[in-house]
């Protein structure tokens, strides 16, 4: 174990917090394709936010580099590629194959392939082993040996990092099984072992699923109680005080996890012919809620001004509270579609950096809230603990006499919204 | 307040308790139309067995009646009828409506009706109140008063009993309010008031839905990872060592709550055109189960024993763990499925009286397990607490050498199961 090279593939939210992990233990050669980012976490920058101290970066024990013929020297590789889904909601396993090219290029006898992405079950046997072994002319568990660990990074939760949660781990056979225990060990709180490759990655892939669908439920339930007039949030605070309600919100799923994994479950059920339509239901309505959203403000736009164009302020544009995410973010979806309508945007999101190139001209990006009486509208997208703490008070101070304030999540005292989910 | 009556409607696993808790307090009278009940009530005897001491029932500030007329004295009723559905799944309010038109053949001006039933939100002010309204001549909100208070009886649970739970009120003025304020703190633990009938109505509904949502997921889960020759169980030890996986398994879902009240909730989304797509998925996957079950066990015994007739045990048929409660048992929908196909059926169910009319002469009811090398297949359909501490070695010694044991629930050590789901 002591002559162990690391290399993994992939250092982004789930890359670079275990290299750096690993860094303090073994020697580790840190892959990433994209140059800017090896440049910038050479310098000690994390443009994710999850490391804000350039010394927790800067690490003689970890080789950051785009050159992936570094990972010659390594005899474990860890794949930790983003695994996203293709327009029509497909698993696209581009990076991932590419990820297996390189693993497969560099990998030697008796080196040990492991993955940490997200994957339907089967994937890493079925998909992954015959790359790695077509490329290499080694044969699996014989030649080399896999397992996979699946990363269980939740962005802008500084309360489980990797060294503080259970991790799963799973292999190809026993011995490679004790490699990874004692290698996993050194960087994580607690281990459980999952008798196979397919209950480790089945157990990830339904995590997620099971937020999905009860946000999705929550969804479901206030567009019906929206329609007779209830308030959503009052039945929530009501439901929550029995011992075991759940507390789930209605909201938006957007990012590349929990409204992702479930079409790679989804993908491999439909494979072996069964339709999974429990799961299949509440990624539709999840994903139909943006466009609900967006009539929502425009229904209360058209009663407020009629066609006007109206000067509206979106406060919070990132995926989820408190990160600076903004992949497959729902509030940029309505974003979107108020683009093409009548709407003057203006948007304060205080994680984002202002030059990030999806905003284009059309949209003025604030880097302070100033404007006193100055908007017809505002719509809380995503209600960062930045956001909340500036209050609805002072919220209300920016709007015009005549206006309305969407708030997504009910965030802000109630006598300030005049309409939310 | 000094001169309160209480009638309670209903004496089952809703209004005894209430009755019984009220009657420390205050003057009650228990009505229940089911004279069998009353007469068992009076000698101190609940069948549903919550009530296990007679002192308990026996009381000298309850009066248990099936004579409505004893109501005539009463200024408060609360009614506690089942709200189960119809065979098309739509909402039975057959009981609802006597028990409103018994409030409303005895209510007095300033007297308060108050629903603990579950319900769908507006049922209360829209189909309850005319109906009174009607039979009493007096008019809403003038001469009588409404109030909602779901009731949270958990069967078999002797921790969350009304004494030490939360309890929503509403009402449909402030002053009922206020009475019922005064009126329920004296039976339970903390109350918690919502703005409106409808918002108390809502609350309670969607409690039981999210629990059959995620059952249905598990299940849903479950048939995929089946096809893949994947341990379910195994993948959920695995996803419950994250920290904020939610702890469901897949199951039959029977009783009169959770598989009953996502309909009413369903039927008033269909009333006001939206189709609940999430809510529905999931009652029909739940409602498939039994069916899959007993498909799987057929494949079973079709490897084990081909067309043979076999001597199968049912270990547990109530429609939940530790309770002697059949109503809409899945467990006995199986046994019927199998009473019409090649079982020599045996039962055995610790909570359940061997009388029951529902066990035809077809089946023998066993009060004692003393078969041993005895049955061709066991079928552990309510896993009891009395039947786990039976333990896997002594079940399986029921057992002939070839033969089968499905452990729906994974009770059971694994070594002595050959299925489950």
């Amino acid at each position: 174990m002591k002559k162990d090279i690391i290399g993994i593939i992939g250092l982004g939210y789930v890359g670079l917090p275990l290299a750096l992990a690993f860094s303090r233990k073994k020697h580790v050669i840190g892959f990433d394709r994209d140059k800017e980012r090896i440049n910038q976490l050479k310098r000690g920058i994390d443009k994710n936010n999850e490391f804000k101290k350039k010394l927790k970066i800067k690490n003689k024990n970890v080789n950051f580099t785009n050159k992936s013929n570094l990972l010659r020297e390594c005899n474990i590789f860890i794949v930790t590629v983003p695994t996203p889904v293709t327009k029509t909601n497909l698993p696209d396993l581009k990076l991932l194959s590419n990820a297996c090219q390189t693993v497969g290029k560099y990998i030697k006898k008796n080196s040990i392939f492991i993955l940490e992405s997200t994957v339907y079950p089967g994937c890493l046997e079925e998909y992954c082993v015959p790359i790695i072994e077509k490329i290499s002319k080694l044969k699996f568990n014989k030649d080399f040996f896999c397992g996979y660990s699946p990363e269980r990074v939740n962005p802008g939760d500084q309360k489980h990092t990797i060294e503080r949660i259970t991790k799963i781990i799973s292999a190809s056979n026993l011995q490679t099984l004790s490699t990874m225990k004692n290698l996993y060990k050194l960087v994580t709180k607690k281990l459980h072992i999952a008798n196979s490759i397919k209950v480790a990655e089945s157990a990830k892939v339904i995590e997620n699923i099971q937020r999905d669908i009860n946000i999705a439920l929550m969804n479901e339930i206030s567009i019906v109680l929206k329609k007779m007039n209830i308030s959503t949030k009052e039945v929530l605070d009501a439901a929550s005080t029995k011992w075991n309600f759940l507390k789930f919100t209605p909201g938006l799923v957007g990012g590349h996890c929990i409204g992702v994994d479930p079409y790679y479950f989804t993908y491999k059920a439909r494979k072996i012919k069964y339709e999974p339509k429990v799961i299949l239901s509440g990624r539709s309505i999840n994903n139909r809620m943006a466009k609900y959203v967006f009539n929502k403000i425009s229904y209360m736009k058209k009663k407020f001004f009629g066609k006007m164009k109206i000067k509206i302020l979106i406060l919070g544009i990132a995926f989820k509270e408190n990160i600076s995410d903004i992949r497959n973010s729902q509030v940029i979806k309505i974003l979107k579609m108020m683009k093409s309508s009548d709407y003057k945007i203006y948007v304060y999101d205080p994680h984002i950096d202002k030059n990030k190139n999806f905003l284009s001209k059309k949209i003025n990006f604030l880097n302070k809230l100033n404007k006193i009486n100055f908007f017809d509208a505002i719509f809380i997208g995503t209600p960062h603990k930045k956001i909340i703490k500036i209050g609805g008070k002072k919220i209300k101070s920016f709007c015009k006499q005549k206006s309305f304030i969407f708030d997504l999540k009910s965030s802000l005292n109630k006598k300030f919204v005049d309409d939310s989910l």
